[in-house]
Parts: structure tokens; C-alpha cells; sequence
């Protein structure tokens, strides 16, 4: 391998691995244009143009049984026309155990080499990848862009680094003297991370690659071979990463078949099959709660899962209520609740809130966050790209559906989008609960639907959100106070149910946003998934240490 | 905290992450006589004899229900009639959970403190334990002193710091700061190793402290309160253990019920009870597989298991049989085949195993073997030290009853033991198969039994080998060859069933032992157990990274 290459390689995983251990902003990857060349946005368009209503060519995994393609742009109402190839299962699991046999026989340092190739690869088509994600998830093209772009390929590299410098933890040599009185015993030990074989990695539709790409990486970098199973309505995006894999694989002579996109059909799905299959060691999920459970339940598999949770939010005093209505509307309209960091219950005491030495009724906290959220609906131009698309017609039917369980506060509508008149789009319902209500408020609804529930006290928020997170897990929780006594209280609650607490977010930072090399994605300790990005555990669990000891 | 003792701590944690790091031989932890004081040796055989017979009162726990005890001595028969304190399991459950609600709020430094005194104050009670150890166990006294004293304690001692470099793996707090084009978010971020709860601790007979204080050190320095569940058999070495636990905990006025010794009978068993409470998180086992699969199925717990494994040798050529023989005869004397890293199936290839230039034929080498392990068990004063006592009944009871499936090679008999005539004791029985009679050897036959079983070739011998491994697991397994291109492929092979390869031991060192600090004991990637002493996963899976953000 070239020196050029392999300084190159390696700088980028130590100075990821600085950003993970510092957990600060990983501030040498810059996100402006010029990073990309001017010429990247046109050439990324005019890719996804040609691509369009043709088959996905890109991969290099021989002999198809068949082409599909069943994408639907949330904005244009139109299929995208691009077909991919299908395999049996028992192809795939075939080919992935013979990449294994060579992959997993290279060290850290080939395979960190090869994925930061990958990565650079990848780099190069984000244009491509954004405009292939805003079409299948519905994400505005600016979040399409940072979502399944950089963002993506930076939780890619934090895992990618987390991985080697586990696989690096210990020594892979060494000589071991036992006094023994007068003579010693001497032994050669050597110690080798075994990687535990094929990896399945289970895509999402609405952050096809943000989601997958960490434990993709992860699974790659300590020597498994991985099987992509994306969501038939989200597959362009992951499938460009995944040719970009293969390609770098292959420029190393390696068999591109270390990683392998298995594409199914909405009529035909093939993620049980390969779930369950013996061979399959690991598994990688992102999806709804019930399929998690399934998943998790699969005798035999180290699971990775990233589940539904019920995201709340505690309002018990502020500095200024303005500046937080408008943080938390922007949070919730965001995609239009299609994230899930997105906040979903506001838990606001009766008696209102403080702000300063006044208090500001229940009644105007409420008026105040349903105006600021119908106000970025209705702006016509920071509404459609705030908003975006509706990636599944199933979620519009479950805002239209909520209308009946509570009091509507704020109706949902169709937002007008100048740019694509047929897009799928609703704005956020708000309803309004009591406290006592928990079977309006329990679950999670995933979409624009927001509700306030209005609680005795904080005391009573504290008690509610923490028994939300319990039992049905939370991703992200936020709460704003300017009591630290309360601060604290809640923080020891929601921590104590693994929950990571945002306090008194306002400005250009949202609940939503987790920051990779600084903030854990999922805590893994609650029932919203059993994984984080990027711990430890998310990497020590895809190898096993083998020490082999012997006398020379 | 006094400093005297804050700088001690300190010291022996980083020696100790040194040594892990190293993987080399934790030199400065002398074993000689010396260390422990003249007096040392006749304290603790008086404690043990004072003890004998009475209530076990060094506990803090208080209000016992009643006070139970069935220890027998293989050594004499006789019962030690020292009686526990039991506890009804809610009673236990409700303790554990107040304890950790003052437990959790340590940091890692305070824990380590208390728990390297823990081990301090254990150190001065390693002759009583020795003594318990042995009455209990079966084991010689050396052994017990070893196994159940230093050892016992490098390996608490090796998690202890494991766990502790876990928590520091992270900053507690940064100032993150994110350049926005003129201005910044700034953000306060902290991220706290929060513990998972209550973990339960079971232990088994044979070695009552050595298998059982890695996962309750990794168990208590992460946060965690711990129910420790002896054997009933094997009860005071580890109530000891757990006593000087709760006296450090009660030094630093921490809550004793931080660690709770859970002793229950044979007639009324509490281990399912505690298993499935739902406020137990987490289980550390070792015992037998079906139990311990039973363990890894209750959902919703994390599990470390150390089940039974199926230990392998295969012998396809010496530079001198000899001294091969004699490292192996002693490998299955070694009380008597109680540890579960006993080899059992030795694999000799029909054609028979070089020596140099020579040939020596397979009945030669089955003879010479069964010759060594017959000179053990024959000799008066090796015999005896080597073998110890039979720790229970069933065990006798096995050998007794496998004479009738396979060719008898050498019969058990009782070994003659001056200091103690009413010793349970059997030699090993030596069993032949052919390699065909899977069903002869294909599981654990616990205690003191081999089985030369009659291959092909040395290529049918390593695949034998690998497929118990991966079927039945193996903790430990070892091969003499002398030919490189033999040695890499059966190394290649057993690790891709993770099972760690001994090569050509000869000489005071023996498969059986795994060393602390440089040896992985299991590697949890088999059915032999899913957990492994010590590897980052042993300590991580035990507590969830939480990070909060705030705008201050």
C-alpha cells in the first residue's frame, strides 16, 4: 500500500480519536461548499438526473436473480424509476462467508485504510446522496445534504475510529517471564481480536445512511463482513455508500462482497430470513419498536438496536419564554417530527411558569408554543423548508387519525411548497392532555404530532417524563429551569432511566441535533434501543480478544 | 479520605491497568510467605478452627430470618457446621436498592478507595480462606490458598482497574463550542457512567471466590450494588470475602448492604428467585451449561456466563514425549479434574505422532499417557497434593458410571491420603474411543475423566476439536506439534471458534492456568460462556454512558 495513502489514513483516525476522547467538535471537517469543489453541487445533480428511471449500476456484486426499485419522491408524488439487484439469501450469506475468510485475516490498520478510502470516496458523490435522500425520505435538500452527507460520514468515522483503537487496546505480542525461584517460565503470548463473522445491518427510510453507517463501519472495521438491508423505499443513498465501499475493497484487491447491498421488495421482504439466519452473527437496527423487539429477541445474535422512544419536554422556568418557544417549535417542526430526537410531550405545570420574578400562566405558555409552531408553518418560505416532506403516507393518516384522542390545539394543514406543489406535507397537530391521560400520551407518535400535558406541578413533569423513558424509552429529553436545585433533580431522575437531558437549549442548537465525537446517540439504556453511537460497547461487542499462549 | 491511603489506591489501580496493558506478569504482587507475615499461617488455621461449628458473624447484614449452613468437608466428611444469616429475597432486593441509591453517587476514585481496602482486608484473611477454601472445595490447601487468596484477589483486582479505566474512558465535562459563521453555540456537556443497578452474583462450589470476585469487583466499581449467591456448599470462603467488603464499605460510611452475601439450602433454593426479580439488571454466573442457559434466557438482563466447556489436546508431534506426558498427566491430576480448564479429550491420529525423525506409535503414545497419569495417583506424597478431595458426591458417582461406555484404559481408585484417611477421593479414570463415537466425548464429563480418542490424522483431530468448541464450547485448549504450517492452521482454526491455543507446554506451566493480568480467562465467544476475565466488554456492558448538554 502507498505510504501517500497510508499517512493519510492514519492521521484522520488519530485525529478522530482525539475528537472522540476531547468529545469537542471535530472542527477540521469543514462543511462548507468549497470543501466539495464548485463544481459539486451541478455534478451531483446531473448524477442523480442521469440515475433516475435506471438501473443502479454502480455495485459490483455479480449475477442478479432480478431488478427492483419501488421509490416513491415524497415530493413530486413520482417513482424515481432506479432499479437495483436482488440476490437469493442464501447468495449473500454465501458470499459473505467467503469475503470473510479473507477479510477478516487483514489487520486494523489495512481495514481502517480501506474505509477511510471509503470515506473518501463517499465524499465526493454527497451532492448525489443529497438529492437521493431528499427524494425517498422527503428531508429538505439542505438537511438531505448535512443528514446523509458529512453528518453521516462523521459517525462513520467515529466508529471506524472507535473500532481501531479497540482493536489496538491491548498488544498483539508479547514474551511473558513467571519467576519461579530460580528459573522463570517463559512464554510467546500473542492476543488477536477475532471478528464473530456476518453482520446484518437493517436500514431506516428516513435517514437511510445516517442511521446505518455506524454500525456499518463498525461491524467492517474489526473484520466482519456486513450485509446492507435497506428499507425498499429508501435505497439510493445507502446504495451509493456501499458501491463507494466496494469500490475501495476492490482497489485494494479485496472482495467486494465484504459488503453486499441486499435490496428486497415491499412484497417480498427478505430481513427475516437474514435475521434469523444461522450464519448471521450480529445485527444492526433501526426501525420501529415492534420489529426491534423481534430483532433483539433472535436467539444467538449480538443485537445493536435503535428503537422508538417518547421524547418529553419539562417547562419549569425561564430567563425569557420567547427565545424558548421559538427553540422548541423549530425542534418539532424540524422534518416534521420525523426525527427521533424529536421532542413530543410538553409536560407544563397548571400553575404556568416562572420567567424572572413573574409567573406566566399555564394558559399563555401554551398559546405562546402553539403560535410559534403554526408561525413557522404558515411562513411561506421558512415553513416547506423547515418542514419538508412526508416520507410514509401512513404518518399524514396518523395526524389526520389523532384528531380524536384529545383536544386539538393547533390543526394540522398541508403546507404550500413553491418548489414542489405535490409534495406530501402536513404541519404539526398540537392537542392537549391531562396529566391522568397517559394512554393519549404514552406512545410514541411518530410524525408532526405534538401534545401538552398539563401536569400538577414539575414535581409531577419529573415523574411523568422519567416514567415515559422507563418504559417506553427516550431518545433525547429536554427541560428548561432556572432553578438549579430543579436542574439537578431532574437530571438525577432522567439519568437514572438513561436519558440524556438538554437544559435550556435556545439559539441555533435543538434538542434534535446529537453531535458526532461528543454526543452519544441513544444511551442503549432504555427501551429506545439497546445501542449507542458511539460507545465502547458498540465496537467491543463485534470481536472477540483470543489470547494464544506458547512455549518457543 | 485520608491522603495516606488516597495515594496507595491510586498506585495500585495504575500498576494494575499497567500490568492489563502490558498483559505481562503482575510482578510486584509477591506470593512468598513472607508477604503475609510470619504469623499469618497459624492466625488464619485458628480462626478456621474457632469458626467451626458456630454462627458466621462478620456480616453487617442485620435481621436474619434464620441462620443456615450445609458445608461438608471432603477432606473428613464431617460437617464445618458454620451457619449463615439468610434473608427473604425481597428483604435482599430492598437493601440492594436503597444501598445503590448512595452507592451510585461515588465517583470511581471513591469506589476504587474502598475497594482496594476491601482487598487489603481480604489479603489478611487469605490462611482462613485457604482453610475454608479446602474444607469446602476439595481442593489442596496450596491450591486453595492460591486459587481462593492472591489469585482470586489479582483477578478482582484486574477488573477493579479495568472498570475503573472504563469510567475515565471520557472527560466528565467540556465546553463544547461550535463555530457558526460569525458566531458560536457554546454548550456545557457533561457525560456520567451511570450504573445499571442491582447485579446478582452466583457462585458455584469448587471455586467459591476465584470465579465469583471479577464480575462483583467490576460489578461494584461501576456503581452497581451486588447480591452475591454462594454455592450452599461453598459458602464461608466467600462470606469472608464478602465480610471485609462491608467492613471497607463501613469504614467509609457507605451502606454494607452495598454487597450482600445471599445464602440459601439445597432444599430451598432463592438463585430463580433473585434471577427473574425485575429489579436485578444484571447476573454473573458459573456453573453448570443448563442453569447457565437459562441464566443468558431470562429477558431483559445483561448476563456473564462461565458454563462448561469441552477441552481439547491434540498431540501430532514432540520434540520429546516425555516431558509432554508429564505436563499433561499433571493437567488432568490437578484436583482432580475440577477446573473447567481441565483438558479432557486428548486427539491422537491412529498413525501415531512424530518425534524428531521417529515415529511413535499410537499405542505408545496412549501408554505412556496413561502411565504419567497412573504415576501421579501412584505416588504417596504427589498423589494426594496433586489430586485433592472430590468436592461432591455426583462427581464419584460419574466415574463410577462412564466405565461402561467406552474402552477402560485405566481404572479410578481412591487415592490414599495419610493426613486425611476419610478423604473423598478418585484417580482419573482413562477412557479410549474411536473418533467416530461422538456421542462418548461430545460433552463435559466433569471431574476426573479422560478420553484418548483415536483419529485419522491430525487434520481430523483439529477438526474434531474445533467442532466441540463451537458446539460445546471450550475454555481451554492445547496441541503439541512441532511443525510450523500444523501449528498455524490448528491456531487459525481454534480461534475462529474462540478458543485460545496452548503450544507445546512443558515445564512448570499447565493449560489449566490462566493467569490474571495476561491471560483472558474464557472468551466468551463460545458456549463454554459469553463473558470473558477481563476484557473491556466484561466491565462496559455494566454501566450506560449518559451525556447531558446545557446553555449555562
Amino acid at each position: 500500500m502507498s505510504t501517500a495513502t497510508a499517512v493519510n489514513y492514519k492521521e484522520v483516525i488519530e485525529r478522530a480519536i482525539k475528537a472522540i476522547h476531547a468529545r469537542t467538535f471535530f472542527a477540521e471537517y469543514p462543511e462548507h461548499p468549497k470543501a466539495y469543489g464548485e463544481e459539486a453541487p451541478n455534478k451531483g445533480l446531473e448524477a442523480y438526473n442521469t440515475q433516475l428511471g435506471k438501473q443502479f449500476c454502480g455495485l459490483l456484486q455479480q449475477n442478479p436473480v432480478a431488478w427492483v426499485g419501488e421509490e416513491v419522491s415524497p415530493y413530486t408524488g413520482k417513482a424515481l424509476g432506479v432499479t437495483y439487484p436482488t440476490f437469493e439469501v442464501e447468495t449473500l450469506i454465501v458470499r459473505a462467508g467467503r469475503a470473510f475468510g479473507q477479510w477478516k485475516k487483514l489487520n486494523a490498520d489495512e481495514r481502517a485504510e480501506i474505509l477511510v478510502n471509503a470515506l473518501d470516496r463517499i465524499k465526493l458523490r454527497f451532492f448525489e446522496i443529497a438529492h437521493a435522500t431528499q427524494h425517498t425520505t422527503g428531508q429538505s435538500f439542505i438537511m438531505s445534504f448535512q443528514a446523509s452527507g458529512p453528518h453521516a460520514s462523521d459517525r462513520a468515522l467515529e466508529a471506524l475510529a472507535m473500532g481501531y483503537e479497540e482493536l489496538n487496546r491491548f498488544p498483539s505480542n508479547i514474551v511473558w517471564e513467571k519467576p519461579m525461584g530460580k528459573a522463570s517460565v517463559v512464554l510467546q503470548k500473542t492476543f488477536k481480536p477475532v471478528p464473530k463473522g456476518i453482520a446484518l445491518c437493517i436500514g431506516c427510510s428516513t435517514f437511510p445512511t445516517w442511521n446505518s453507517v455506524p454500525g456499518l463501519f463498525a461491524s467492517l472495521v474489526t473484520g466482519n463482513t456486513v450485509i446492507v438491508k435497506p428499507h425498499p423505499k429508501s435505497v439510493y443513498p445507502i446504495a451509493i455508500v456501499v458501491a463507494e465501499i466496494q469500490a475501495a475493497l476492490q482497489a485494494k484487491g479485496i472482495d467486494a462482497n465484504v459488503c453486499q447491498l441486499a435490496v428486497d421488495s415491499s412484497s417480498n421482504l427478505i430481513t427475516k430470513q437474514l435475521a434469523e439466519h444461522p450464519l448471521v452473527k450480529m445485527i444492526d437496527y433501526t426501525g420501529g419498536s415492534s420489529f426491534g423487539d423481534y430483532i433483539e429477541s433472535i436467539p444467538g445474535k449480538v443485537t445493536f438496536t435503535e428503537k422508538a422512544g417518547v421524547n418529553s419536554v419539562i417547562l419549569d422556568s425561564v430567563a425569557d419564554l420567547k427565545p424558548v418557544v421559538q427553540n422548541l417549535s423549530f425542534a418539532v417542526s424540524l422534518y416534521s417530527g420525523q426525527m427521533c430526537t424529536a421532542p413530543q410531550n410538553f409536560f407544563i405545570p397548571e400553575g404556568g411558569i416562572k420567567q424572572g420574578d413573574t409567573v406566566i400562566p399555564y394558559e399563555e405558555v401554551k398559546k405562546a408554543l402553539v403560535d410559534a409552531i403554526a408561525g413557522i408553518a404558515n411562513h411561506p418560505q421558512m415553513g416547506p423548508g423547515t418542514l419538508g416532506a412526508i416520507q410514509n403516507p401512513a404518518t399524514v393518516k396518523r395526524v389526520e387519525s389523532v384528531k380524536d384522542i384529545s383536544t386539538v390545539l393547533l390543526e394540522s394543514k398541508a403546507v404550500a411548497n413553491a418548489e414542489f406543489p405535490e409534495a406530501r406535507t402536513c404541519s404539526p397537530i398540537v392537542l392537549e392532555a391531562d396529566a391522568h391521560d397517559k394512554g393519549v400520551y404514552e406512545n410514541e407518535l411518530f410524525g408532526p404530532i405534538v401534545l401538552i400535558i398539563k401536569t400538577k406541578d414539575t414535581n409531577q413533569s419529573i415523574e411523568l417524563a422519567k416514567s415515559m423513558a422507563e418504559k417506553h424509552g427516550a431518545i433525547t429529553f429536554s427541560a428548561y429551569t432556572t432553578d438549579e436545585q430543579v436542574a439537578n433533580t431532574i437530571t438525577e431522575e432522567l439519568e437514572s432511566v438513561f436519558a440524556p437531558v438538554s437544559l435550556n437549549l435556545t439559539g441555533m442548537i435543538w434538542v434534535n441535533q446529537h453531535a458526532t465525537f461528543s454526543d452519544f446517540h441513544v444511551t442503549g439504556g432504555n427501551p429506545a434501543g439497546n445501542a449507542s453511537f458511539t460507545n465502547p460497547e458498540y465496537v467491543n461487542k463485534r470481536f472477540v480478544w483470543v489470547g494464544h499462549r506458547r512455549i518457543q
